[in-house]
C-alpha cells in the first residue's frame, strides 16, 4: 500500500464526527483542540491524571501486531482508568497473513461485543482498511509501518502547548530518521494543522523527507544549523534495524553527527523544550545529560500520552 | 482415559444443582432450557450483550493448556462482562506432566480464593477428574481432548433456537472429521437431549462416528446425500494435523470432497442455517461466498458464546 | 551488590511511615505485628478472604524480571481483591541490563501514573536502589536474589500466629538450602524479630547459614538432630539449578538425607505445624504423606499470602 492512496476519509462520519482516529492527515483544526482541551481537563492541578467513568460500559482491545509492551500498556491504562473492560488479544502466534483472515478476526471480535479496536501494525493503512470494512466499532491506530502514529503527535502537541503561548510563532526540530519515522510525520502534520511556521527536519542523507512533500518545512543534514534558534527539539529514537540501510556505521558516529549534546542543545533558544517519544537510547541519539536536563520534557510527555489517549477513546466513544 | 470411562456424574450436587459444567451427556433437557432461557435473556432487544453484577464477589481462573486465544477470549469476556475478577494463569512454560502436580496447582489456586476454573485440557476427562478432587470451586469444561465442548454446543443450540421453532423436526447435519471433535461430540449430545430426531453426520472414512455409539444417528460419507434437505449445517473445522491419520493428502482434496459450497448448500433446505465453530478456513471446509451468505450464523454463534458463558457462570456462582 | 552493603533504611519516611516494603532487616516488631494484624482483619469467620475498596484509586505494576507466575499471580490478586487496577508489564524481551535503562523504564511507568511496583530480581538489592531513586511510588520487593521476600516471611509468621500462641516459646527449624534461600533470610529476620528464642537452621555442609551471621540461630546439619521436638518446620523447596553446587548427586539422595518423611516429622512435637513455600516437589524434599497430613498448612499459607499482601499494599497506600 503506498503511502500516498492512504486516506483518513473514514475516521469522520457524514456529519463529521470523529469515529475513528487513523491519522492527523486532512483532520481539521478543531479536531485537534478538542482532543488536547479534553485531554487537558483530564490532568489535575498537581499534574496527576483524573480517573473517568466514561467507558464503564466498553470494551476495549489491544491489538498489537507489532511488539511494543511500552505503548501497548499506554492504552491499556487509558482504557482502564476510563473504566472499560481490556482485553489484550495475544497475536504472537497469530498466523493472519492474509486481510481476509485479519478481517474475519476483527469481526469475530466484534461479535465478541468489542466497542473498540487499539491497533499496531507494519503494514502501512492497515488501521484504515479496517475501519472501511468494519462498521459499528471505533478503530484507534497506534502505529501503522510508517505513515502514522497521531496519538504520539498529539502527545507532542499537548506538551509543547503546556509550556509554549501558541504554534504560530514557534520553530520546531525534528531530529532523526524522517523517512521512516511514522512519528515525525504525524507530528509535521499536527504541527501544520495548528499553525507553525517553521518546521525544520534534521536527518542524514538518505533518511531526509520526501523532497516532494517538502513545502512547508526545511530540511537540513546539518543538525548544528538545523536547532539554531529553535523553541522545541523532538529527538527521534534511533531504530537500530535502519542503520545498515541509512549508512550509519555505528552509534558512535550517529551520536557524533546527530546526537543531542549539551553543546548543540546551546544552540537553541535558551528555554527550548527537549522532546523524545521514548524509550529513549542515551549516548546514540541523545546524551545522558540532556535527556535529565530541566528542559527535557520526556516524562511530561508520558504522562500526556495516558491523558490524549483517554481524551480519544473518551470522543470515540461518545461519537459511537 | 477412555471416553467411556469419563463420567459427568460430579456435575450435579446431592439436591441435583449444576454445580459444574463437564458435558451434555445424562444432563436433562431441562438444564440446557435453562442455560439458553438465561442466555437469552442476556442479550438486549438489539442484539448486544448486557452487563452484569453477578459475579461481582467472584474470582475467575483462566487455565488452557492448550493454547487458544479465541476460546480463551471469550471465557475472559464472559467472566469480565459478569464483573468477574480474571486471572489468566500463564501455563506455557508449566511442568504440569503429572495430575498430582496439577491437583497441586489446583488446590494452591483456590487458596488463593479463586471460585472457578475454566480448563481446556488436552487429556479427555481432566476436568472431570480435576471437579472429582477439588471441593468448593466451580469447574468450567472449555474443551477437555477429544471427549467434549459443551459451552460450544450450548452456543450452537441457541443460535438454533434463535431461528427455528423446534429442534424436534429438524435435519441437522455435522460436517467433517466427527471422530476427533469435541465439538461434533458435544453437538450430538444435545441435539439429542433436546429431542431432534434426524442427526445427519458426514465425514470421510475413517474420521467418522464410532459405529457402536451409532444409535440416533445417520452416517454419511457422501456429503450432497447427507445435505439433502436439511434444516442446519454444522460446518467443522478442519484440523491440519489430522490430516495424513485421516487419508487427506491436501486441503485442495478436502475441499472438494467435504467443503461446503454454495451448489452443495442449494441442496439442503431454503432457509438452512450455516454454522461453523471458528475460527473459519475459507477455501478449506467452507467456501468464502457460504461463510458470508445470509444464512451463515456465524458471527451471531460468537455473540452467543459469550451470553451462553455469561449464563453458565452465573448459574455456577448462584448454586455455588 | 554485596548483602551486607543492602539497607532497608528508604522504606520508611522521616516520620517512620512504611513506605516501601523492601525487607525485614531493621524493621521494628510493630511494623510487623501491625500487618499482620491487617492481614488477620481481611480474612473472615469462615477463612475466606474479603475484598476491599482501598486502592480503588491506584494502579499497581507487576514487574517480575524473574519469571514466577505463581507469586506474580498472588500480587495480582492481593492488587485486584484491592480494587486497584493492575499491569503486568512484559519484561520477557526486556534488554534492561543497565541499571540506567531499567530506571528510566520505573520513571516511565511512573509517569504513566503507576503507583505502586512490585518487583521480582534476580539482582539483591534492586529493589532498595529503585526505592532510593524513584520518589513518589511505593515500592515492594517479592523478591531480590539471595537477599529478600518479606511477604513470604509475613505469611509465614501469620501462619504460625494463628495456631500458636507466641513466638517467644517455639522453637522453629528451617530445612534446605539455607545460603541461596531469601525465604529463609527473611523468615529468621522475622523469627528474631517476633522474639522466637529457638531458630534452627537444617542445611547439607555447603549450604548451611553464614557463619559470621549465626548469631541466635543453631545451624544442625543433621535433620534428626535439628527436628528434634520442634514446633514449627519450615521446608524450603529444592532449587534443582543448585544441585551441583551444593554437592548433591541427585534428589533421591536429598530426599534421602534431608526430605521431611512421616518418621522424622514423628522427632518433632506432636502438634509440629508443616509449611513450605510451594509449589512443593513431592519425594524430593517432602513426602507426600507429610504434604497432605493434617499438621501442613501449605495451603493456609498460599490463603494468607494474599491477605498479608492486601494488608502491606494497603498500609503502603495510605501512607503514600
Amino acid at each position: 500500500m503506498k503511502k500516498d492512496l492512504i486516506s483518513n476519509q473514514a475516521q469522520l462520519d457524514d456529519s463529521g464526527k470523529l469515529i475513528h482516529l487513523l491519522g492527523l492527515e486532512n483532520l481539521p483544526k478543531s479536531y485537534l483542540v478538542d482532543i488536547l482541551d479534553k485531554a487537558d481537563n483530564l490532568i489535575d492541578s498537581k499534574g496527576n491524571l483524573k480517573k473517568s467513568k466514561a467507558l464503564d460500559d466498553m470494551s476495549v482491545a489491544n491489538l498489537f501486531f507489532e511488539p511494543s509492551t511500552r505503548t501497548r500498556n499506554t492504552f491499556e491504562i487509558a482504557a482502564m482508568r476510563s473504566s472499560a473492560n481490556v482485553i489484550n488479544v495475544d497475536l504472537a502466534n497469530s498466523a493472519l497473513k492474509k486481510n481476509e483472515a485479519l478481517m474475519d478476526t476483527m469481526h469475530t471480535l466484534k461479535a465478541m461485543q468489542i466497542d473498540m479496536f487499539v491497533i499496531r501494525h507494519k503494514q502501512s493503512g492497515l488501521p484504515h482498511h479496517v475501519a472501511q470494512h468494519l462498521e459499528g466499532v471505533s478503530i484507534l491506530n497506534a502505529g501503522d509501518g510508517i505513515n502514522a502514529h497521531p496519538t504520539q503527535a498529539l502527545l507532542d502537541m499537548l506538551s509543547i502547548r503546556q509550556r509554549k503561548s501558541n504554534f504560530e510563532d514557534l520553530s520546531v526540530a525534528i531530529v532523526g530518521d524522517i523517512t521512516h519515522s511514522r512519528v515525525a510525520h504525524s507530528d509535521i502534520q499536527a504541527l501544520k494543522t495548528l499553525g507553525t511556521s517553521d518546521i525544520r527536519l534534521i536527518a542524514p542523507e538518505g533518511l531526509q523527507h520526501d523532497s516532494s512533500r517538502c513545502e512547508a518545512v526545511r530540511c537540513f543534514d546539518n543538525i548544528d544549523e538545523g536547532l539554531k534558534d529553535c523553541d522545541v527539539i523532538i529527538v527521534l529514537r534511533l531504530q537500530k534495524e535502519r542503520m545498515i540501510e541509512a549508512d550509519i556505521p555505528n552509534e558512535q558516529e550517529y551520536f557524533d553527527n546527530y546526537g543531542l549534546t549539551p553543546e548543540r542543545l546551546a544552540l537553541a533558544k535558551k528555554d527550548c523544550l527537549v522532546m523524545h517519544p521514548g524509550p529513549i537510547n542515551r549516548g546514540v541519539e541523545i546524551d545522558s545529560a540532556v535527556a535529565d536536563c530541566p528542559q527535557s520534557i520526556v516524562l511530561q510527555q508520558v504522562t500526556n500520552g495516558i491523558a490524549v489517549r483517554m481524551a480519544v477513546m473518551q470522543i470515540l466513544a461518545q461519537n459511537s
